[in-house]
């Protein structure tokens, strides 16, 4: 069996979204040697640094959190779809001879994943791609970018899959991972009642 | 298949090693509406609060951290033992009637699951369970305590551990597993170079 990993490595000076400073993660030593017995340290983080999985709170005031966490929505089969030929919003023209059906999950794998640096004009999905999925009823989506939209006034792509209980998972490393189907098994650090859960992801290859 | 998860849950008051205030998680929003267009929230956390994993450089000034981390040694058969009966420190006796073979990877249910607060006297992994353990040869130990051991100077359970190549995984969450064989997913936020990692585990039950 073959495993992917494809999350995000956590250090000081990652890519994080628009280079915001205040989602560089912060790792501190609290103790060490010799005046301590043992090493620890600590780690501040923005839950939307990394790989990581959005509530509907994230965007909506009153939505829902991580207290509506499901595993099995995250342990499943997923089809990975290479759509490095698209430059801006993927939309339901590059989606429609994906043969995607009612109950996938289906995760883009685009040019986002070939730069460690954050790419401001990153491919994303268009409002129009998200409503194309929304009909034909699948249960998840996941991006290389670390955004699911980019530059669309009140965050319908977001608010399109949530409406329709549709998962949403950013900032996937897909890089080395071809066309195909496979089995996912994404694992969120599960903190109670908030807006987004930092996620270890890795594909299985069972063929 | 049934899936037990067996992370703990990330919250403000949750218990941590000793009950140490510097170890509790603290979870802020960081921006939210209608200030701003999205809720965000940030977590700072001591690497050793929850479930996690420990690398040498916990306890041994120059020992190895999480740039060694090795996916495939987390994604493994385990062996769940159930040792509710031990007070104290979990002995040879206790383990030598187990089946426990070289490459095994065994996870020690106990009492500690059964609270969810800290209890000072948790039964750990005596310096000799090590040794006896390190001499079958295993891959690794799990433990639903917050500590693979307790109030022994020096760290000799930790260290025998490390010196055989054996994984560390404290704070399990096992209450409702029975003893037998499973297929661990234990992935890990995959922070650079540091002592510790907080861990998310399934155990698959494919029978």
């Amino acid at each position: 069996m073959r495993i992917y990993d494809v999350s995000m490595i956590i250090h000081g000076n990652m890519q994080v979204y628009k280079n915001k400073p205040e989602k560089k993660p912060v790792i501190k030593i609290q103790s060490t040697f010799p005046e301590s017995s043992v090493h620890e340290s600590t780690l501040s983080m923005n839950l939307h640094t990394g790989t990581h999985m959005d509530f509907s709170k994230h965007v909506t005031e009153g939505g829902k959190t991580s207290k509506t966490l499901d595993l099995n929505r995250l342990i499943t089969k997923v089809k990975v779809l290479d759509l490095t030929h698209v430059k801006d919003g993927i939309g339901p023209e590059d989606l429609s001879s994906k043969g995607i059906s009612t109950g996938d999950f289906v995760l883009f794998k685009t040019t986002n994943s070939f730069s460690d640096n954050f790419v401001p004009s990153f491919v994303y999905l268009s409002e129009e791609g998200a409503r194309h999925l929304a009909r034909i009823g699948v249960k998840g989506v996941g991006t290389d970018a670390l955004g699911i939209e980019r530059d669309q006034p009140g965050y319908p792509t977001h608010k399109t899959c949530f409406n329709n209980d549709i998962v949403i998972i950013e900032g996937l490393r897909l890089k080395n991972v071809p066309e195909g189907t496979f089995t996912m098994v994404a694992l969120p650090l599960k903190i109670e009642d908030v807006e987004a859960l930092p996620l270890s992801i890795v594909l299985l290859d069972n063929a």
